[in-house]
């Protein structure tokens, strides 16, 4: 087992191992007087874990009942988080007991507002099922619904009192799934990690699973503990993120995946910084090859004027500027901001990709 | 001019002073950065206040906005929070703008509510236009929307940023919302302060208007930094709380105000702990008085036991039990844990009011 220790202000432990979903019970009862748990999980996810999750937090003496919605990015709304509500009302939950994100990054982050909000706050567990919730969403606190405008526009920082991560669930996901994750993985090489990114290129990523999800957290445990309300440094964690929510939302939401989208949107970015003399040659050439060996799209029917007028709204804009994360080179990366009325001049003129 | 200030995790000041909302940008000014301020008021307030706190804002340089509700604690809801959120997206609000919250409890507790929740939480300011709101909700950090099971069922701590209180504003108000903020006046005094009960007993309250806010004000003050999210001490503010959730509740949130059903509640509570030789004798005597004095109900329709019953789901339960505040004498207090199962048991029975 790998245990991670996270430094934020409410300090908690991420566990790595292969079935402790089977004992999450322990591991709940070990930081919570709960008498009651809620377990929140999706329709896909639900099937094929809730049982047991449930069954190991009864042994603990907890009280249990399981909130299910729809799966889907779609289903990621306040009217989901209303529903929570009125279960957690319904079930007389208190401001002592706990809730459980059973599932990928849609549960945790909606569970995870629902339980920052619900009395004011009530405590909460993350059990991520999908490689991008066990290397991002699951760390860091950050939870948050989409609005019609935008992805993860209303939240709130709510720190889980513990996370467990079990790789085995991994093996239950399509392809797809776990190549989202890649997307991620891939961003942590990219700005702080060239032994992770050599890794990724010379080996074949299922067969380092575990090295790949410790290192991942343990990246994103660092810059958290040193930036836990995203107002420095955390923002480099959004490298390819401000063109990749672009992107998704060109998408409508559909049709490309968050990591598959994070991944085009470095590659996108560092092709430009690389032109500009910003970044090492080469630098997006290793990028491309990768999200070719993990078959993550590498180009889109989106112009880059498109893309640039889509990150309008951004949740990375503070005033009249919005900070993008350049690479130097692969694992080297700075936080650079553009005013918005230089966004098209940056990235669209003398660039025949602005088209 | 009085200055109270908050030392919190963000700290903050608290100005008291006559005429100070006309001058409301430039102490907005001295805290903030913001490009963009949006107003949030309702329809009462609005058309008294947002046109003087507006030119005031845009003399600071504010680009600003207007977010107006329909007056009402029924719009204490999430839809009304939904409406200002697609507000500030409309109006490209981003982490580094501000929230200006101008009117009673309502508005504050959701613009505040709206702040901590849009983009994991931007600035606001309180300039509440009520007595409860200047001596309570506006004080505190304690921010929230009601459910239909409940009110402020929903919500976070989050601190304003400055808090603005006009005492003039009071002199628009109908004479049921002054007696409204009394509720908790009086009830500062039961807690904390045997000065501030005897002279609302000996003095005239609109006489002393402004000692009445600041000492209201400094209680309130001294306890919140001892216990910013409320994990004990803070608990003595629910003084009569419990009793008067669950009046306004059976009341269907109409017919009685938040401050007349806590100064209701707090005299059915003390009443019952008198008898029971926890409280001087002679005690809730003198809370009926005082609210005889200030035209606040003295009775009610329901019996005991519907208000008892009517406490579940009370913020303030936790695991199997509920906190209530008891007082010893005027001006001391102390927290008493009594289990569901015993509620009936310790108020009803024996009880001539609990038929």
């Amino acid at each position: 087992m790998k245990t991670i220790e996270v430094k934020t202000g409410r300090p908690y432990n991420i566990y790595i191992e292969h079935g402790i979903i089977k004992s999450a019970g322990s591991y709940v009862r070990a930081v919570s007087k709960a008498v009651r748990a809620v377990i929140v999980s999706d329709s896909n996810v639900a099937p094929l874990y809730s049982e047991a999750v449930e069954a190991s937090l009864k042994s603990e003496g907890f009280e249990t009942s399981v909130f299910v919605f729809e799966a889907g990015e779609e289903r990621k709304r306040l009217s989901t988080i209303e529903k929570m509500y009125d279960h957690f009302y319904e079930h007389n939950i208190t401001r002592t007991d706990i809730i459980v994100a059973l599932g990928g990054g849609v549960t945790g982050d909606m569970a995870g507002f629902a339980a920052a909000s619900y009395l004011r706050g009530i405590d909460f567990v993350q059990i991520p099922t999908t490689l991008l919730s066990q290397v991002d969403s699951s760390v860091g606190g950050k939870t948050g619904v989409d609005l019609p405008g935008g992805k993860n526009l209303v939240g709130a920082f709510w720190q889980p009192v513990v996370v467990l991560i079990d790789p085995d669930t991994l093996s239950t996901l399509p392809r797809r799934y776990f190549n989202d994750g890649m997307g991620e993985v891939i961003k942590y090489g990219c700005i702080k990690s060239p032994g992770l990114f050599g890794r990724l290129e010379t080996e074949n990523a299922e067969d380092i699973l575990d090295d790949i999800i410790s290192e991942s957290v343990s990246i994103k445990r660092d810059v958290v503990e040193h930036d836990e309300r995203d107002t420095g440094e955390r923002a480099i964690l959004n490298f390819g993120h401000t063109f990749g929510h672009a992107l998704e939302k060109l998408h409508g939401y559909s049709g490309i995946s968050h990591g598959e989208a994070v991944a085009l949107g470095a590659l996108m970015l560092t092709r430009i910084t690389e032109e500009k003399g910003i970044t090492e040659p080469g630098t997006s050439e290793r990028i491309l090859s990768l999200l070719k060996k993990y078959d993550m799209p590498t180009e889109t029917k989106f112009t880059l004027s498109q893309i640039v007028d889509a990150t309008r709204g951004d949740k990375k804009s503070s005033g009249k500027g919005l900070s993008f994360i350049f690479l130097s080179e692969i694992g080297t990366c700075f936080i650079n901001k553009i005013g918005t009325d230089k966004l098209v001049d940056f990235f669209c003129a003398d660039n025949p990709m602005g088209q």
